[in-house]
């Protein structure tokens, strides 16, 4: 708060010629630039460079204030000032491709476990597979609520917990819904094991074998395993980091193919991290709801947006009940515990039942520990600090790129969760730069797995959820030098 | 010990004259033929009675050998003699059907449905649905190391337990499948949510939609709906309840039909549990080896033999690695913790990354646990206590059959288990039992779930895994009633 006071009290002159206030900023500035201070840092306290420089705790502060305006540091409420991005060297995002939606069937899983069993080799440095931060989970208060869970109800294991599943943890995500203009009620939701369950439940409820699905381009290579695995043929609609799924190439697919349903990110999609404008989010549920066509919703990164206010989901602008909402609480509070679950609107009934079915219950306790975590309200003050987290890993990460990678590669700028999608030039062969990668034990995921028509092999997809540490620092040189070498 | 001690030193003369203790043994075989003591009832020590009938010690003794020899009563080590059922008066048990192996599609799924929802209604009385009786979990003990886990492993939720999932399990699993000749190595087996996971994934791995699949006919009604949700279709074969399976049948069906795999419970089955004998184990074996078809194996009631020790699974044959190993711990530790696994023989690989794709990950608290509490050495002692009381449970059940229901009832007498199943006339039509037992508020299993060609619309099937109170008594009586009046 004593920053806070203080700056309001100070005004901060502009054009003002070059002062002592000035000269620190510069030298800050140029730490900064070459790196001895990188995205993220904590600069010093304005009281302790006061000290340590003989100046006035007001010309640091000014001097603060001026970095800040020029978006080199940002200020925390109650624990000082960060170093930013400078925004302005970023390279340029990847584009939306034309492509013409075809459909195709998926085969893509040989590529995706050999790459999966390569992120699980503890010897091998992850870049590409969103294992989560352990920093990032309230693991200390989830081990006190089973201990009080335990206590208070120690015959939680005795008993099935039948579909839909856990009311006390359906309680606590319908209230939560009613924060993004979902008016949920528990009998509307049921649990799943984890968000992967749910995507898989909904696409059986509305779809078939030999089924027609339009999916984003690129899109999350779990969902195309899940088409794979269930004899459903993919039509990629192509998808922009900034501006959204396209509306247009989707309605043609629409007129001109049988889709059966349609799978979205809307909210922060996997793998280019793209936040859909509401405008849109509206229109492409007027699309599917005039044909009656279901739309899947994979909603995992709404809550890990980097500023501002959670995003609504696909399922806010649902009149129909034809949007089945999906999410889990894998990537807050624990990938564990493998709590997920899927508001199904109209397909609630046979939902249900193929969750009985696939596997008959739920375990109770996890669900449990997580409705009395979210009940606790204590989840919206954990989530504050990872969403920092994350955006500034990935700022982070942004920075390295442009140092080590090739002049010409784009870089996408996401505004929630912890993925970044590059770009090479055309011609090149990011499998290469996997296997190439690999031998030197660096894990990256290649863009292949990102679609059924290997559309995406000049490209590949890196994560900054793990723990930022100078072996992540020393890959990602040694990874960036290889993207030269394969870049001719 | 006392007990046995005294009974080692006392002959029992057969054809002895009439004497005081005939007349002892007389008063308490007649309390037991008019249900005074019911089956399982433990009877007065022998001191006590011999104290209240001012008799010696060594005539109650006598009379109490007398009962045992005539199978009213019978030992228990340390806790004296409880009343046994009176074996010779049973019911005939229902017979092998002769039927043509045709394959067919299974569409039982919306009955299942409406009776599951019955199941979970507390104020219907449970007859059907295998509820496990919760006395019946080590829920204190589980509690215990679920604490310790907390403080020694405090990191367990902030991970993901990827595929085949916690070694820790898994080599409890293989340390035991050498009891059953199944010499398993922790990478042989992969952990599920439950069987009926292991079961899903199974099923995915050896075959696709539109196969035949060969069934026991009874077969458990979670298989023929996983059948329904693969589009894959049954081909019943006869399974009779001393026997086993009918082999001629099924290798005919084999010869004739193109069968993609055969899914058998060859210990206990579900329904009628029925215990193949070992001879016909390994011929089952060998005749889908011969062909190269592989078998998934269903083995969650093993555990649950009621004397002797455990039988062999069809897995203790396989030479091949054809036969996938299906169970659970969820009868035996912990429903709610949905702990399951498969040992899946050459499928191996093709499962590990289905399981993958279905749900990612299972939980890794309670497979932890589980994997803590088999450590711990109390497993078998645990089980024995249960396996006993499902033995009293089941004979009690089938007194109180004899007692209540039409004459011509035929019951089946598991050696495992907590199943029963019962055959009435001809014509009897035991969906109408169904709906009129629930508009008592009595729940039970109607034949037509476990056949997806409805032949066994003449049974049902009753659980007795549940406490056994008098509203179950009650309950059995007035559904005794209305089977009387439905075979008017």
């Amino acid at each position: 708060m004593l920053m806070k006071n203080i700056s309001a009290k100070t005004p901060v002159h502009k054009n003002q010629p070059s002062t002592l206030y000035e000269k620190v900023a510069g030298t800050l500035q140029a730490q900064i630039k070459n790196g001895v201070l990188r995205v993220g840092d904590r600069i010093p306290s304005v009281r302790a460079l006061s000290k340590s420089q003989g100046v006035s705790v007001a010309t640091i502060l000014q001097s603060y204030m001026v970095l800040e305006q020029r978006g080199f540091i940002e200020a925390s409420p109650k624990s000082g000032f960060y170093v930013r991005s400078i925004v302005e060297n970023l390279p340029p995002q990847p584009q939306m491709r034309t492509l013409v939606p075809e459909s195709a069937t998926v085969r893509i899983n040989d590529l995706v476990y050999e790459v999966i069993q390569a992120a699980r080799d503890p010897s091998i440095t992850q870049l590409g597979t969103s294992g989560p931060n352990p920093h990032h989970f309230p693991t200390k208060r989830l081990n006190s609520i089973l201990r009080s869970v335990v206590r208070d109800f120690p015959h939680h294991s005795d008993r099935y917990d039948y579909p839909p599943g856990s009311e006390e943890l359906r309680r606590q995500i319908a209230r939560r819904s009613a924060k993004v203009d979902c008016l949920l009620t528990p009998s509307d939701l049921i649990i799943t094991n984890g968000a992967i369950e749910a995507l898989n439940l909904s696409l059986k409820a509305v779809a078939a074998p030999g089924d027609a699905i339009a999916v984003e381009s690129p899109t999350y290579f779990c969902i195309l395993q899940l088409l794979e695995s269930m004899g459903m043929k993919a039509v990629e609609i192509p998808t922009d980091p900034v501006s959204g799924v396209n509306l247009v190439t989707l309605e043609e697919a629409i007129k001109r193919q049988n889709i059966r349903a349609g799978v979205f990110m809307a909210n922060f999609n996997n793998p280019i991290g793209s936040l859909m404008p509401e405008s849109t989010k509206e229109a492409l549920v007027d699309l599917f709801a005039k044909r009656n066509i279901p739309i899947i919703e994979d909603d995992v990164n709404a809550e890990l947006y980097h500023t501002g206010e959670q995003p609504k989901p696909l399922k806010a602008y649902d009149k129909k009940g034809l949007v089945l909402w999906c999410s889990s609480f894998t990537k807050t509070i624990s990938p564990g515990f493998r709590v997920g679950w899927v508001a199904p609107g109209r397909y609630r009934e046979s939902l249900e039942k193929l969750k009985f079915i696939s596997s008959m219950a739920s375990p109770g306790l996890t669900a449990l520990v997580t409705a009395r975590y979210l009940a606790s309200g204590t989840y919206d003050r954990h989530l504050g600090p990872i969403r920092r987290a994350y955006a500034i890993q990935l700022e982070r990460l942004q920075q390295v790129i442009l140092k080590h990678f090739p002049k010409n590669t784009k870089v996408t700028r996401p505004k929630g969760g912890f993925l970044l999608w590059l770009e090479f030039s055309e011609r090149f062969d990011s499998l290469k730069l996997y296997r190439k990668a690999l031998s030197q034990k660096i894990s990256i995921l290649p863009g292949h797995l990102f679609s059924p028509s290997e559309r995406y092999s000049n490209c590949i997809r890196l994560n900054c959820g793990n723990v930022w540490t100078d072996r992540i620092e020393i890959a990602l040189g040694a990874l960036g030098n290889l993207a030269k070498e394969l870049s001719g």
